[in-house]
């Protein structure tokens, strides 16, 4: 078997995400996602460190794409800027409706899954408050403006994926955005 | 040894973070924080699922003072009843700095611990959200608002353990919800 086998990666992360939706994730074992790739587990292990992260493989682009969305907007005031990343991140999911939704079943569905989603969001703030520090914002700001992308991106995206709607992310986000708007500025946000 | 020990709980909780602070969290066993409280583990499993609850204890209190703080302004828009809450809560850590500072660190040491603060921090969001939906506001503004409450609260907290400023927590608080207020109308927020 050679060392680097094409398509094995995506493969396993199709399997584990079938097997994880059939059977559940706690039932799931890494030899069941390595048989059903047609890899071994050797090779799932130089993919994946564990089970869990067949599913969180992609927190670092993730990650990188909201860095990337501010460096886009180099110039603009925080809030500018955040808000050009949060749709940039958003405009990267086209197309990912249907997986995005059997994923997040997946994750809904499992405790553990869960912390690891929370650690994965966490992460993403601290590296929004990174990214806006380098750039001369001060540290309560830098700080505060990381977790309301955080809060912006997982609102919109939980109604995306729950939502029998379909309305779009773009939409969802642009909402979300302009709901935090409302809400400081002391709008009442109540059910009309 | 009776069922009932009247200060075992709070024995378990200061021995625990001295154990922690002097030998590591992950070196410091059940036994040891039993042995150091004059309890059995058995005692200690009474009081705490595990090792990691020792230092968790409080969650269920903590979460309840912001929907108690909520419900002090009833019919408030959703963001000023945001803002006592937050108010609300940070005067109930009056006369608790030391010991905020020491669990603190204790937590920022371990992983393990740092998972376990951010689920109870979502835990805190998602019932604020509850609360706000119960008082009639819409989902976006309410899953919004609950996020904010924490990264309010969890941005001025971690200055307040961390800085050497000796600025108090009301202060601190006081500061992060009026830069929420600036960061969202588009003031700049750079170091001066």
């Amino acid at each position: 078997m050679p060392r680097w086998e094409p398509g094995a990666r995506e493969r396993m992360q199709a399997a584990a995400l079938e097997l994880f939706e059939h059977g559940g994730y706690a039932r799931t074992t890494v030899e069941d996602i390595a048989d059903r790739s047609g890899v071994t587990t050797r090779t799932f292990f130089r993919h994946f460190s564990d089970k869990r992260e067949v599913l969180f493989g992609g927190a670092g682009d993730f990650e990188q794409r909201f860095v990337d969305g501010l460096g886009e907007a180099p110039d603009a005031p925080p809030w500018e800027a955040v808000c050009a990343a949060v749709h940039a991140v958003g405009d990267s999911f086209a197309g990912r409706h249907e997986h995005a939704r059997r994923r997040h079943r997946v994750i809904a569905a499992s405790p553990e899954l869960r912390e690891r989603e929370l650690v994965k969001l966490a992460s993403v703030a601290a590296a929004v408050t990174a990214a806006l520090r380098a750039r001369g914002v001060a540290d309560v700001p830098a700080l505060l403006a990381g977790q309301l992308v955080v809060a912006v991106f997982w609102t919109a995206f939980q109604q995306w994926v729950e939502d029998g709607s379909h309305r779009g992310l773009p939409e969802l986000l642009e909402e979300a955005l302009t709901a935090v708007g409302s809400l400081v500025a002391g709008v009442s946000g109540r059910v009309p």
